[in-house]
């Protein structure tokens, strides 16, 4: 427990980053939902995000489903999905049993399963698990497309680069869906590509900070008091490898701000409620108001550099020093918004069906 | 749903502002815990901050137990603690069913039920129902205390006044259940208490930031990939009214940092293993790696002002303005740390029954 | 862990038989639901069932709600509501600390809270519980009576006695809301009623079979694998006290059957799809088919009997007996009923609110 | 919703009978449990069932692991096995789009998913998925075992044959690893053998009742009030597609008792405390008192019999007729004991997680 997320879509993952395959369990999900196998390969495609930018192990990440999948609809029962690991070289990671990479899960891994986990490539720990996240999340963004909910991430900053905020959201987001680099400014996407190549250059890593819209929330979604939009968002936000930090509208920018500065005041707008600014990022009580959902989120360094480091033999109980092998990335940013959408469309889809039920999203009529 | 938190410990949330009384019920917590009713008073004494800072609504704050209490302690069945709300002055709310106060949850909370709310006071909504989150953590506060684990929460920084960080933690934390306004540094708690009253003077309110720590979890607690710490902890934060921003050792300032910069190298010490540095706040892959658990949450502005707020008139669909009336807080935050320490005392002691079973926090022998 | 029941609609119950009350927070249920306290009054009545028959243990049951109820009716946030116990004389039960009564949960409760659970009258594993489940679900079976939904439950069997079936089930359940004892058969009424006072009159108690019926639940209600009716209805049906068997159908009956003999044929009746025959109880693979749903339920003997009977000195773990002492029912089966009616109205509210949602038992418009 | 069972050790089962393959995902788990192949083979075996008494589709079952094991023992991360479906043969299932074959989950499924459902052999409600939940039980069988707790299931009555009652439970449960068909008395064993061919000859299918007991579980296990023992094994025991009614102890047997002729009085045996009856079958107050578990489940007749049926014709809303074509089982009871053993050994390790922590059955040392 708990590898399962969701009160009424339910999605478990399972997996080692060198075990046969990552898959994920979707539970409740809808019937009638159609398989669009070109937007999942385009979704796993921004999260493997092939380049000099990123690791040297590329994997075909081909899904397969094993069921909950007829005739290219989804039938309503359990969707497991698998995506095989085809691309491994276990050698490398032998000696991280006793000698555990700073910063990495090698030493908390070996704290709770006492030594029987998977250790090669950081196993379940491993970010290779968010591959069945990103196919899941595909699914349940292509649904929540057809009820006009639109998510989008980009990098708001990068090693002290810095990306323009979200202007017209929706042509935003349409905008990085094409974009390979999700930076909307073009010279500060070239700079922020140019401080990762630095980065790599010298064996080491650049985290940043990722901003991220989801629109077309209708009001009034959300539970009081334990499942608040920003509850749910955050839990879900949190279980990604490297995430280290979550703020709705202004979040840590609240803290030098006055009221007066900062309450969204109400008003109508195309016979609508509207508010004039948004800096409660559309969540007011926990509960959506029915304006874009604004959150960021901190993504660490890559923790795996080829710099030398101190560190400890677990088995003499001494001080040591490693110098990390295999292929790594020198940022996992770029990649991370792909994990991150398919997060936002998880969470918000079970949202959606606890309020609205299960078949909130089902197609419509037999396939 | 869902007003439960927790997956071994269970607690569940009620109440309104201005109801007859807020509570919570706390099923699953360990047989044979001493009810300390001095500590729980002092706990929500913490969070009532009765001071020319805060609203002039005082409430006596008597907890009263339903059940789940026998001759002074926990007896492991369903533990129900109320507190009578006296001191409500409900004529002050009338409007808000039609205007809606800005960065409030009034308007969401019509969206979701439909005119049927508890509207008076912000109903459940209100920061109110946080004092049976307090009562509930100070029971289990006690209980992690006979374990060695100790939690404190301080005022980080506050309209531009920034507090020292943790030095020695476990005096820091000592001071801290000693001080009615929760900053280490003298002269910083003085100027943060001008900024609040100079808000106060002008109708107006501030944010800030907490930071907190936790001492004395042992390595090996949370679970992948779901329930790593960080999400467990970030939604029992994001649930707490006025709570936009969480972020787990240097969180947001990852941004800017290499890997080179920010691993936490490890090292033995005292014969354990421990980490030269704690940039990851305690925690690798979601797992506690024995240091101490630190992280900081953004607390926004209290959104009660009493300038004049443009908002709608819900029934005729139309701009308007408000004044707000009534009792309010010119800043929360001094006060939203003793919630903060509640919620933390509520999920490690969940995770650590998760691990541990559910007789982990039990009490020895018949009292 | 686990006093909370329900995926959308969340029941926790508290209490204990000589604590201050029992009590229950739903969570999640639909804003706009009336609150008929007669009605509330009424179902606690038929629990109560104040004769000769039941214990002279007699409680005002005044339902007291400390929240989710405003101008009359649900809020949508967590309703709690509490009964005090106002009849209880605790000398009765002290020696039961040491010797456990045979068939009761003394000795388990002590084996799983170390001595720390409160004794008096059961505790928490009281009967007494049940009121404030059947005021729960009294308030869920007012609502589902506005959907056409309607529950319940006669005696089908007690001592050899047997009640007629079902036949015009509507007009049944009718019947059974204005009996003070349920069975459908005037003369068995009365052979029954004979049977629990002559076990009353020799210091002994009776058990029974309830049968209950559910009609109006629409076709595709339930979950699989795990939430199938059948398992819903059994895990809430089996956490009242004293209930040992749970069929569906006809249960236990279909040991003796073909397959030939007790497949429900299917047929057009009235423009709609329905059975020739019930044999499965309204329910195929787990999901509702749109038939009444069928079951019965094994209510136990009471335990408490006035006879003497062998049990243990646990603090000299020597062989000892026992008389039971104080007031106690000589079979609880005609009170059971209601608890049994109230159970069903949870699991199935629960269930329609997870297929249609959280609004789906919301009344409409402002009060 | 809700494919997934436990609070601790927490099953998701997937699949369709004619899809690629039926699975489970396995999440808490404890690290360092052994795979035992050939058990797991031998549990498969036992359902299987293969013989003149079963369906002619024979299927391989083999399991693959894709995660959670590593070296030949679980990790403790999410373990997903799968088996695949080799042997079927879709042609046969056509024409039950329209037709619903009576008792099966033909209908509502297409009432619950719109006609999006895989119909193709009952798809996810066919008995199909249980290969996956009885190869997750074995692995947990193994665990248990080496806690000194055996499960063991017979068949108690089958078409008025009754086999003799559990009486040396060790020996018995002994004896029923090694028989293919399970009934403890030969000739019972044999009477019933001829029974199922009886009904297969003439295109009929045969119920029956199974009888099950748990040795070896503590006293004190189980959670009030809704997580009792009885709540949570008929929990899982009525997803078992064909079980029809769930009793402990004496269960419906109870209704013609008295309490001074079932009460089950205490004694001191080899020093401890046991009970001299087991009438409520190991549990007190839903908590385990030591004594064995003891309950029945009672199997309907499979619904797939060969002779011709009435049924509607759901396309045309006009009653007709259907006889069933394909391999079916003219029995599933001698099938469904292996079920029933590892869901029992699901819902026991599960709850003895929760008590006693998620490393309770954890292998000890590394590899």
């Amino acid at each position: 427990m708990k590898n399962t997320f969701g009160n009424s879509i339910c999605l478990t993952l399972f997996g080692e980053s060198h075990g046969p395959s990552v898959g994920a369990v979707i539970d409740g999900i809808a019937p009638g939902i159609k398989i669009d196998l070109d937007y999942i390969k385009k979704r796993l495609g921004m999260r493997a995000a092939v380049s000099d930018l990123s690791t040297s192990r590329h994997e075909a990440d081909e899904v397969e489903f094993l069921s909950g999948v007829f005739e290219g609809y989804t039938t309503g029962s359990p969707l497991c999905l698998v995506i095989k690991n085809s691309n491994t070289r276990s050698r490398d990671y032998k000696e991280l049993m006793t000698s555990p990479r700073p910063s990495h899960a090698d030493y908390t891994a070996n704290c709770k399963y006492h030594g029987f986990q998977d250790y090669r490539g950081g196993g379940h720990f491993s970010g290779r698990v968010t591959a069945a996240l990103v196919a899941a999340g595909a699914i349940l963004m292509s649904a929540l497309e057809a009820k006009g909910i639109k998510i989008g991430t980009h990098i708001s900053s990068l090693a002290g680069i810095y990306d323009r905020g979200f202007s017209d959201i929706r042509e935003d987001i349409l905008a990085l869906e094409s974009l390979s680099f999700p930076a909307l400014d073009t010279s500060a996407s070239e700079a922020m590509q140019t401080k990762i190549r630095d980065a790599r250059a010298e064996g080491d890593s650049v985290g940043g900070i990722l901003e991220s819209c989801i629109i077309g929330v209708p009001c009034g979604v959300g539970e009081p008091f334990f499942d608040s939009i920003e509850s749910s968002l955050s839990h879900i936000l949190f279980s990604i490898p490297g995430i280290k930090g979550v703020e709705f509208g202004l979040g840590f920018g609240f803290a030098d701000k006055r009221g007066s500065e900062c309450n969204d005041a109400f008003c109508i707008k195309d016979g609508s409620v509207a508010t004039v600014t948004n800096n409660n990022g559309g969540i007011n009580g926990g509960i959506s108001n029915g304006m874009p959902i604004l959150f960021r989120t901190a993504v660490r360094p890559t923790p795996s550099i080829f710099k030398e480091q101190a560190t400890v033999n677990l088995k003499e109980m001494t001080d040591t020093s490693i110098v990390i092998k295999g292929r790594h990335d020198p940022a996992i940013i770029h990649r991370a918004r792909a994990v991150v959408d398919a997060a936002c469309a998880i969470a918000v889809a079970d949202m959606l069906a606890v309020r609205y039920g299960t078949d909130y999203l089902a197609g419509k009529g037999n396939p």
